[in-house]
């Protein structure tokens, strides 16, 4: 396999040293100077600029498969913004889409797959797709990397295994997943035939992806939190685990971080934090101090507030902002270890938000954890 | 307030002495032989019979608003199914309706109201509906009563204040609650008006209901879930409490058991423990013996069931309810106070649930709580 990945022969192009750290370093739970952040969805349908682009592109798969418009959204956020990391501009559902799925999305529907996993014949004949299939992401990272030139890492992501096959057995979203639950409590040794599948695909797309130019990967574990308890270790985590382990976990002399983010996770901190994620990403319903506690800092922080926070008024956001900080509580530990928080939103941001009060979110995250960090001891 | 409630003058008719208090019992966490069941949702669209009244009716609203309709499918899963208790048919979005808001169910959409609640001057001029406007509720209350002659004991139900707050904002059901967030972070004096009113509606409403012959209550927060962790106290179980605190408690002699479901409620069990209810419903996220820690037996539980188990074949259904009995673990605890567990679904059962899966669920909580029982000290 790691002859044959596609990203490998670009990755000369990417070499300029990185000028922020801050956001790898958070996420390594080594010591910075402020609180980095990026926000999940940042390049995206709130921002006038994002909405141009993609009316150029004709399409939203006509802008994530083409990686010159990918490159161009991805740095549209870090044009206004202060963040301390982009994130690829591309879907969640690339991979089952390579793996045949036949992928569209229509206006105002959300994703659909023509040809979603609904009988026995269909899931014993799913592979992991050819990486080549891929090439317009892998094409992306170097591109954005290049762009970027050092100014902040990239990050690179990937849906579940869990999450992936709730799109390919039900075809699309779904409110209440019934038939990817069907086949759980029904036939679990297909679900399980399915995620074998899709966790090999995403650590190869994520690997891929790392050949490329990525400096750090994310698990977007969406749906987990629809799992009953007894079956979110059997049927997500432990296929995100399993992803983890087949990481590449250095590049170019640096550590790749890996962020691990399962929307409704709340009840299963503990779990969740030794999966072999560095940064466990959290929604905004367990406080960042419960959270911390419950993993004895085993892992980073990266969240977590709530997104609607920033439909409120610019000193609103700010105080907001600030109280997640405070929530997190002291960087350095009386026994000398570092917490390590990266901020972000508990869930991506809302296409409704005022860009405006974007800036007030960024400058009371950097402001006030730097006034707090340097005051500490 | 007292004088003027339309259900006291039903009650006389329905005094037939209640044959099967296992629920009640439970409820109290007083011993039982078997765990009771009833199911959200119970008279619904799965069954073929509720789709047939629900024709005739003409409409949602038709069905729900006509006490002969009313009482005719809230008794539908009775005849089927060896349930433990009735719950009153009818919706949460009655009280806002009595407000004035204008409820209407389009096909296929969901609820929707006409005069949302958008603008100050709207909110400043809601006040508590007249519960005249709800008589048709009470009349139900009190029919079903008869109708069920002392069989198994009715439950009577409301939104929490904080549920309907999200639907009288957002005019409907929303996937990122923009405009109750909004006015939440933005103008939160006026949410508390809105909930202030809301839980003085909810509490009047329920003991109209107890007065017309309910024997326990139910309060729905079914979006309490959507909040941030330092919100949900603020504006959702803050409000809640103060429906505890209004309710009447006892009625003919007994006590009227008050059941509290969050959706989603999982990171909070220890408040919402507290916050004055007999019972508390769990979904499918917390294992029951985890949350029976979490609250030491100070309240009983309800649930927790995924409803999606309910699709796969008779044995697998009978096999995850005996493993929720299980979890649950010993009624009897080593200090010999009791337990208490209600077994339902952890939410409503689906519409696309196979009728005859229900008899498996029944007969397999029944028998095998029956066995667990009898062979415990």
């Amino acid at each position: 396999m790691i002859g044959a990945r596609p990203g490998a022969d670009n990755r000369a192009m990417s070499a300029a040293p990185l000028r922020n750290d801050v956001f790898l370093r958070a996420c390594l739970r080594q010591p910075t100077d402020y609180t980095p952040l990026w926000l999940m969805r940042q390049a995206g349908r709130y921002l006038p600029e994002y909405r141009a682009t993609r009316e150029r592109a004709g399409s939203f798969m006509g802008l994530a498969t083409n990686p010159t418009f990918a490159t161009e959204v991805t740095l549209q956020p870090l044009e206004r913004y202060a963040l301390d990391a982009a994130i690829l501009f591309s879907d969640i559902l690339t991979v089952p889409d390579a793996m045949g799925l036949g992928l569209s999305f229509e206006a105002g529907e959300g994703p659909r797959f023509e040809r979603p996993l609904r009988d026995e014949a269909a899931i014993r004949a799913l592979q992991v797709p050819d990486l080549a299939r891929l090439r317009y992401v892998f094409d992306a990272v170097a591109m954005i990397r290049k762009a970027l030139d050092g100014r902040v890492p990239l990050i690179g992501f990937a849906g579940s295994p869990w999450t992936l096959a709730c799109y390919m057995v039900e075809g699309a979203g779904s409110d209440d997943y019934r038939h990817v639950k069907t086949l759980m409590y029904a036939r679990p040794e297909l679900l399980h035939q399915i995620l074998t599948i899709n966790a090999a695909a995403v650590a190869a797309y994520l690997n891929a992806q790392i050949d490329a130019g990525a400096q750090a990967v994310m698990v977007f574990d969406s749906w987990g939190g629809v799992l009953a308890h007894d079956c979110f270790a059997r049927f997500s985590l432990d296929y995100t685990r399993r992803v983890m382990d087949l990481l590449t976990r250095e590049r170019d002399g640096r550590a790749v971080p890996r962020i691990v983010f399962t929307k409704g996770g709340g009840p299963w901190l503990e779990a969740i934090a030794a999966c072999g994620a560095d940064v466990v990403g959290l929604d905004w319903t367990v406080p960042l101090r419960t959270a911390r506690a419950r993993m004895d800092d085993r892992v980073a922080l990266q969240g977590n507030l709530d997104p609607a926070v920033l439909f409120a008024a610019p000193e609103v956001v700010a105080a907001q902002a600030r109280a997640v900080i405070d929530d997190f509580g002291a960087q350095r530990r009386s026994d000398g270890r570092w917490g390590g928080h990266v901020f972000n939103l508990g869930h991506g941001i809302s296409q409704h938000t005022p860009p405006d009060h974007v800036h007030a979110l960024v400058e009371a995250v950097h402001g006030h954890s730097r006034r707090v960090l340097s005051a500490s001891p």
